[in-house]
């Protein structure tokens, strides 16, 4: 008889599980249910929605109906999970009881925001779905000065692009610097001054401890000081949803997240869950660069973890993920600012003596028009000689550059190792004869010293 | 007292090597021997000089009088080195003998010119110098039809200069397809098309046979057939310039050019040669991909060649180089093609058995203004399983993620490994959620089977 696979949440993950089983199992039933209106689509590309840079309608990569028609996979929208039985093997949904011969929980993650008086008022967001996008789109409107709250990756999009419809933005940040925990201080200040000069105002070391108003939002205070507004959005970085592996009893992780094995099975009381796979922003991942835990919480990290959780829910041919390094990149007005591995931050919190290796240039050769700049800052563990982060700056072409210092990384390379086994593509109108990267690693050696 | 340092050869390797000796041992004397006019630029450039997107003035990176200057390296331009006497460690040059104490060879390759009637004619050119280039750009002024001998990427990338130039031009290429022995003729097949959109004309398995005219070229005959033209240009290739390292009865290996230790020393009758390093287009390197020779000829191993080639010569605390997978790029009207590793060719050369895996997809996310194509193709040993080499055309950012697939290859992740712990940083102005060579991989594993 055919195989039952249900799944739930529409995210990257969600989807990406969905039609991965399709595709190995062609003759499965697969269901999956969200409480979202729209599915199957990227939050990060919220802010460009905003902006009107990129239409609503082409963010969503393939409609309810597409996945009905075109993969024979069946989408409840709106439609909210009430419990789970994993004894039974039954998801009810809609007031409705399924059976499933597996499952996979892609459930997410949720803004977080702090608890504090007034974050319901109204023109309070935060950004993470379509809908989101759509109702700050509504209220800025009629808004001139927007508060965001939090200057992480998202946030700082937000920023760029509120700035770029002509709003008077403020960024609040509780801590000293702008992509804090991912980024280091050198890097992320400049991003910041990058964004000044753009008129981007910020308030740092800055908890947000009120939203005031009566009806609407007004003014946020942070720090003792009042900033007016007509629109405030929290981007204050995404927490676990585990509402249904909590109520199932299954283990979390010492991140506030949910353990899994290789085969992206979680854990109750220390034994393996079967037929049960998870995958995206809930799940704790280990570190490709130390061993220990790390949050990941990435969109393409989402899509890797959907294709095995999908894989295993239909296969006993196991699919296994991987330890993570996590590599981000954002463009940020005209800059790109990317990262791998560890920060000096991220490296402090696993104990690390960490070695730094910095270098300027270009994107292209000296002599070649249109080169923009490239800064690389990279990172090593001073015992092990190791390279466990990178960080870059770029006015182009800065991810392909962090994918190829990550590879390095989950490899395992020392600097040294680096310097004698690595190599960089060159001709004059995509990179110097030698590559920025390598220059960084250069200084690197010669900071690690003999 | 001070060492005396001399370096033979004024391009990437050599003068990389000048400038490492002195920034190691300041102390030390470096003395630079060159026939050419201009030192310290690339090759790689003239196309765009001769089209003029680049001046003269600014391919050269240093002048001789800067580096005497600023970094205290003397350079002799337009010496030719008449003899080498490794034994009493002298080397002659301009009728003045000069001793050393360590001597770096850098005399990097020559333009291989097929022996054939008629190519010592007037108006007839190789592509190599600054002053190859300034000759063309000067004949170019009376010639409407040009011909270019060899369709590698010289020789592409001078064929999009001409033609932007308004010339009439033809490419001659003995093999059946452009790019021949690091490209696979799919990928290169498409480049060529990509050429005869713009009216570049394609004559293919035709050995040029003669040039043609009394003074100047008037036709070039290539396989029976007479193309006319007022200029012809060789872009046939590089050969390694062995009459120093010949003269002095240095080891030449299976590829004919020189054999050399990690140290970068070369072999007189199998014993190491002390105090000799070389760098640069001579040297026969090893393959990071598999256990034999391969020549690099590569800008980027010129320098990082120098570099250890520099350093040995005045150090004790030797630098080792590695074997190279040499990783390449080039623009190619608005294309970029890149490569790494083997190409199926030089996998046959090898007696690889090998399996393709292809996918194509946008360098931005599908939603995001300004996309453009972005083809992979990755090539594994169907026994290892490794990933053995890659080709990628696109319409920007291929040189980043060639330089990833160099770093997983060099590292020797299998098909399967790569997909397991590689990673893609993600945002939707600069890649897919999941990159398209993440998409590549996974149809290679799909055609490696179990």
């Amino acid at each position: 008889m055919a195989k039952s696979i249900i799944v739930i949440g529409s995210g990257a993950a969600g989807m990406t599980a969905a039609s991965t089983a399709k595709e190995k199992d062609p003759e499965c039933n697969v269901t999956v249910f969200t409480e979202d209106e729209d599915i199957a689509y990227s939050p990060c590309a919220i802010p460009w929605g905003i902006e009107g840079k990129s239409a609503w309608t082409d963010i969503v990569m393939h409609t309810p109906d597409f996945y009905e028609k075109e993969r024979g996979i069946k989408v409840f929208t709106k439609t909210k999970v009430e419990s789970v039985d994993d004894a039974a093997k039954t998801v009810t949904a809609g007031g409705n009881t399924y059976s499933y011969d597996s499952l996979v929980i892609a459930t997410g993650g949720r803004v977080f925001v702090p608890p504090i008086q007034g974050a319901d008022l109204g023109n309070v967001f935060i950004v993470r779905t379509i809908k989101d996008g759509k109702s700050i789109q509504a209220a800025l409107k009629d808004a001139q000065n927007v508060v965001i709250g939090g200057a992480g990756v998202i946030g700082l999009e937000l920023a760029v692009s509120l700035k770029a419809m002509g709003k008077d933005v403020t960024v609040i940040e509780m801590m000293n610097q702008v992509i804090p925990r991912i980024a280091d201080k050198d890097m992320a200040d400049e991003i910041q001054a990058h964004l000044e000069e753009k008129g981007i105002k910020f308030v740092m070391k800055a908890p947000i401890q009120s939203v005031n108003g009566t009806d609407k939002v007004t003014s946020v205070t942070a720090d003792g000081k009042e900033y007016p507004c007509e629109v405030m959005i929290f981007a204050t970085g995404i927490r676990a949803n585990l509402d249904i592996p909590k109520a199932l009893g299954f283990d979390i992780g010492c991140l506030n997240a949910l353990i899994v094995a290789p085969t992206l099975q979680p854990y109750k009381r220390g034994r393996l869950v079967p037929d049960i796979y998870v995958a995206g922003d809930l799940v704790q991942c280990e570190s490709a660069i130390m061993p220990g835990a790390t949050m990941s919480q990435l969109g393409s990290t989402a899509v890797k973890q959907g294709r095995v959780a999908g894989n295993n829910a239909v296969s006993s041919d196991k699919l296994l993920f991987g330890p993570v390094a996590s590599p981000w990149v954002s463009v940020i007005g005209e800059k790109q600012i990317a990262g791998t591995g560890l920060s000096l931050g991220l490296a402090s919190w696993y104990g690390i003596d960490v070695v730094a290796g910095k270098a300027e240039g270009l994107t292209r050769a000296r002599y070649y028009p249109g080169g923009k700049e490239l800064k690389v800052k990279v990172l090593a563990d001073r015992t092990t000689r190791r390279i466990i982060g990178a960080q870059i700056i770029a006015g182009e072409e800065a991810t392909g550059r962090i994918d190829w210092l990550t590879a390095a990384a989950v490899n395992g390379m020392t600097a040294e190792d680096f310097l004698m086994r690595s190599e960089n593509a060159y001709c004059p109108p995509t990179s110097m004869v030698k590559d920025v990267v390598i220059s960084a690693v250069e200084d690197l050696c010669k900071n690690l010293g003999q």
